[in-house]
């Protein structure tokens, strides 16, 4: 979605890696909302690879749009062939914190913060577009670099983005933002991935109140990182669903049997608490839990060798 | 495998509901441990139902070894047909507390307490049975009846039950063991079940600090009962089951989809921990979280009903 909007205002190349084939030869079929229904479409070049992307030529903005699974895969080092001296790099992904590791890599790149609304997934090439796209588009600031120049490039991405479909905004509080997003993200989507249930029968399951704790230690999270998020917050989220059973993203991933966004979404808010000093053991529980869960699925998928026999600590 | 050791010295009705047709013909197979291979075991009756066996007179001793999930069905009123002036009820049973609704239920009748370390397996009639049988009897103190005639029973229960290949004792401190037990159940066995994995992976993914936490509350709940139990019993259970990917109990019942003993091992534990006033946030969460998980296992099985929309609370 993002590189069709993109595609409308600048050349794009987009890189399509499981689905290259499809792609490549048909273009995505897009379906539905802000643009209605699109056959065939490709930008304008498709490239299967980092690598081959990276041949093409230079590039004014690098917006990275996958899962972002740290533990699995370094963002920051996947997208090295690509970075040049001119490049902004913009991250539209979920968690929070997500941008020191590229900031401190790339000290010399903008690096900017993309807070993406928009219901859409992706089958093979096929995309079904349900939810609004909204997009809301900052800095994640680097204090080597001045202000102005930073929040020029995510003014002209901004420029870039968006069309008379969708919305995409400047946002000068896009921490604001993410932190807001991680209300629902690091609470809901985190306890309906460890109890295997969506979201309207983590309700009817009685599952809101050890929610609602988490999300009142979100809340104390962000206040430390400098975010003051309004307390009716919470409950706007734990209703931002209702009459649907939504399967959060997670929830989604872990039944298809993936990885889960977890380190960024939960991880680094645990770890900002840790910093700071400040008491979440609900949100810390979740995710010792939830780290085992990664862990289970690293062995499915062959990245954690489990020994033969169970190996005894110290012995 | 209780039926077998009492069918040695005295006469036994086996209640088999599932199995009935199997072990009526074919009696029950048992391999190995205590006894070597049995082909063909009959007790002295086998009853398809608690109101077949209530016709086939009055019992001495009711010995309960079925789950004990309260929170689905309730044993006190299950075994209401068979209790008579003389009956002792015996709960061969997990958890913790678990002998007060028999108690209050049956203030005339002396309730016991069997906390037995098996590994058996029942295949369809078929037994596996792979750890040596070690059965502690004690007394669910009735403070409406005197203390002898309660220990008197325990007594004889033992003698009953016990035989030159198991281990059957009178436990006077059988709270002990109870609580004992449940440094494991409600720790390993409950965070096993959560995260999905076995004892063995529960550790090399990283899971045993937590285990630690929930385990040190679980002896701060049981001095809070009255019980003390040594600090290095939590190294002890967390190398119980060294060498082995051992499944804990729980895990296997939700692996196969069946309900599991959450409220009688944790449920109890941490109404217990609120009564004392005693803080227990790990086992509180993990509870919580287990709870949405048999809600879960209520669907599947039709014993909860989802409404096909999704209700709004308070419309």
């Amino acid at each position: 979605m993002a590189a069709y909007a993109l595609s409308l205002n600048s050349e794009t190349t987009a890189i399509v890696r499981s689905d290259y084939d499809q792609v490549s030869k048909h273009g995505f079929s897009i379906d539905l909302v802000d643009y209605g229904t699109i056959e065939s479409f490709k930008p304008q070049h498709v490239a299967k690879s980092i690598e081959d992307a990276a041949q093409l030529g230079k590039y004014d903005y690098i917006v990275v749009t996958t899962k972002n699974i740290p533990d699995v895969a370094k963002v920051e080092e996947l997208i090295e062939p690509l970075v040049s001296a001119e490049s902004t790099i913009v991250l539209v992904q979920n968690g929070i914190d997500i941008g020191a590791p590229f900031v401190e890599k790339y000290p010399k790149n903008v690096v900017l913060s993309g807070v993406s609304m928009i219901s859409s997934t992706n089958y093979g090439g096929k995309i079904t577009h349900v939810g609004h796209d909204e997009l809301m588009v900052g800095v994640f600031h680097n204090p080597a670099l001045e202000v102005k120049p930073q929040e020029m490039a995510a003014k002209t991405f901004v420029d870039l983005y968006k069309n008379d479909k969708n919305d995409c905004v400047f946002d000068e509080n896009v921490k604001f933002t993410r932190w807001r997003k991680l209300v629902y993200n690091a609470t809901l989507n985190t306890v309906c991935t460890l109890t295997g249930v969506d979201v309207g029968r983590l309700e009817l399951f009685g599952g809101m109140d050890l929610v609602r704790k988490a999300m009142r230690e979100v809340l104390s999270v962000a206040k430390s990182d400098g975010v003051d998020l309004p307390e009716d917050i919470m409950e706007f989220m734990i209703r931002s669903d209702d009459g649907n059973y939504y399967e959060p993203s997670m929830l989604v991933d872990i039944r298809k049997g993936n990885y889960i966004e977890l380190e960024v979404i939960l991880g680094n808010a645990v770890r900002i608490a840790e910093r700071n000093g400040v008491d979440a053991p609900t949100l810390a529980l979740v995710y010792d839990l939830l780290k085992v869960v990664q862990n289970r699925t690293k062995e499915t998928k062959g990245a954690l060798e489990v020994p033969k026999e169970r190996p005894v600590p110290g012995k």
